[in-house]
């Protein structure tokens, strides 16, 4: 049972008053986090503006053990507990805006729109804990400020510190420029891909052919990193979304005769959790005679990193629900899938949950990217994400009551 | 005019009656070299050993200015001038013969048989320096002790030192285990390549891309380092002689959104002048529209090494008359191409001259290459090759002064 239309209508006006109290304040804290990034698992001043501002709606943050990270129940302490998702690290670039906010870390950047999700559940939570205070809020919104998403190693940490304990739906959203403020992007089951590494290691028999001379080890290094991937599309088909790109390699100054070493590592993305199971024989099945093939030797490793993000289909109707009401049905659109990778698929292995694609491009602009120096967002998006999450979590947790 | 059969058969007599009494002694010598080898630019005690059997042959060798290698005419003092060459250097192998001359250096090795050239040289030097005191030398012959063959660079400091003023023709030989002692390999013409460098550097243009995603760096670096040998055999076509073969890449980890690079280092060999001139543009023409394929930057470095060793036609006709009188007829081969590289190449462009392949290898045992730490020789051979260079410089004089 999704939560009645005039529910929803209900809170939204008990949210513009909130958002008309409180938005420019959270215009601040967004623009001192971008002002002030920092990289994953340290986070330190982050966490500290987090608590303080939780601190002061009157709730009771738990840093996490590394102390960068924090964990915030807003309600009665008691089930159902629904769970919201900031993920709150900056990235490793140099901003390159000409704003008042620009980053002041030579190295370090909201790129990625991290301080928006945060703010975003700040807000959420300030507005909760005000409707907490009236005890209005059958359960418990348990809010995860993560670090170190960019890792990928974030999530666990959340998960290590009992974030996940009890929790029955968990949600998130994304900044996402290719949408404008006011559009939001959803999609049932795989929205993101796996991230997994792959390593191959090669080297040459010493004396391999007749005469002693090496096979030439830069070649066939070359031949793999160009083969391999084809090779995978080929066996696996066009639609096995199975997606292999390098990242480095190196293989050094051939000696005399030595026995010369080369290396690529590369990171294999899928969307499809079978195929991500199969991926290291596949890889094997290919690699193992193509290295036959130029006379050298090749050594696999494999390292399974974050699962998909696999959205689950109720709760990506809450998001719909809550969605359409604020914004109109014809403005939430099924987002394509991603093979981006986020952390956020670790929570959606033990909790149903839907990860969100936020609009912060403002009207007209043309498309861009996350990841650039340059990025940046119509802060618009804040109020929109506000919404969604508060109402999406209080619908959530009406589901889970009744 | 090729000196008379009868004149080398009279030498032959003298050299046989030279090598009973030598030949221990300097089978003694070659294995000394062998047990303390040096690497280029590093053959102090090489040079100290090659000196001191010169001076107690009444000749007057030369250090050259760095200290290692040495120059020493025979005979008048006066023209006609004929060269012979010996490379001193070793390899930076470890040994792995279980002889008793076995190299005492960790690192050093000479498994190029440089230590027989030097012997060969010096052997042939000691039996002129016979001849010259019994004034029977018609001109000078000149022992070119050269460091640093492997690096290719040694043979510009002898050239600096003034080791080709007034040479009419140069000579030299290489040791060949294709080869059964006794057997001699000639050529006219391209005998073994030049042997150039060539650098490519990729950079991924920023935000190249839609949305700022950079094009695959290591991809597209796997792509040149595959497509351009390639091209340049299908642009050039089978018969070019080029040769591009890779000796080191570097990709470095792409970050987020930086500027990656990525390099590619390589040898091109070529055994035709024409086609090698064209060689930088040749591998840009290909290079460039390559590098747009994949969307990134390329810059290509084309620095000229090693010219080919192009033997000079008489030179080895009068390594040929000398050859089959000691060896016969049959055992005269001609000696294949060979893309290795030799500085020998280098005296060829000012003087003409031949480079012999000398066999090494004991009869009936398999053929094996260079360059390997269980590399050795048949020692006769050392006996062979100063038959050789003894009678061919002087049988080059008696041409030069006929």
């Amino acid at each position: 049972m999704v939560m009645k239309r005039e529910l929803i209508a209900d809170w939204m006006g008990e949210l513009d008053a909130f958002l008309d109290r409180e938005v420019t304040s959270l215009y601040d804290f967004r623009r001192d986090i971008h002002m002030n990034p920092e990289l994953g698992f340290q986070e330190f001043r982050t966490t500290r503006q987090i608590t303080k501002r939780l601190e002061d709606a009157g709730l009771v943050p738990k840093v996490l053990p590394k102390g960068t990270g924090a964990i915030c129940d807003v309600g009665t302490g008691e089930g159902p507990i629904v769970a919201l998702r900031a993920d709150i690290d900056a990235l490793p670039l140099t901003d390159e805006k000409p704003v008042s906010y620009r980053s002041t870390a030579p190295d370090a950047c909201h790129a990625c729109g991290h301080d928006v999700h945060t703010t975003v559940v700040l807000g959420a939570g300030m507005f909760l804990a005000d409707l907490a205070a009236r005890n209005r809020i059958a359960g418990t919104i348990r809010l995860l400020f993560q670090p170190a998403e960019e890792s990928l190693l974030g999530a666990l940490e959340v998960v290590a510190a009992g974030g996940l304990a009890d929790v029955r739906r968990i949600f998130t959203i994304h900044c996402d420029p290719s949408y404008e403020v006011g559009q939001l992007g959803l999609r049932t089951g795989a929205i993101i891909a796996a991230c997994d590494k792959v390593r191959v290691h090669i080297t040459t028999p010493v004396a391999a052919r007749n005469g002693g001379e090496s096979p030439e080890l830069v070649h066939a290094l070359a031949k793999i990193i160009t083969e391999l991937p084809e090779a995978l599309y080929r066996r696996g088909g066009p639609m096995s979304s199975l997606s292999l790109v390098w990242g480095m390699m190196d293989a050094g100054p051939v000696a005399h005769p030595g026995r010369p070493v080369g290396i690529v590592e590369g990171t294999v993305r899928c969307l499809d959790t079978e195929v991500r199971k199969q991926a290291p024989e596949l890889i094997a099945s290919v690699l193992l005679p193509l290295a036959r093939t130029y006379e050298v030797e090749a050594n696999l490793e494999y390292v399974y990193g974050v699962p998909p993000t696999l959205n689950e289909s109720s709760c990506v109707n809450i998001f719909r629900e809550v969605g359409s009401a604020i914004l109109g049905r014809d403005r939430v659109l099924t987002a394509p899938q991603s093979l981006e990778g986020d952390d956020f698929g670790i929570y959606l292995q033990s909790v149903p949950g839907a990860y969100a694609r936020l609009g912060v491009r403002s009207p007209g602009q043309s498309a861009y990217g996350l990841h650039q120096g340059t990025f940046d967002v119509d802060e618009a998006c804040i109020s929109v994400g506000i919404r969604l999450l508060a109402l999406t979590a209080l619908s959530a947790l009406a589901r889970e009551s009744s």
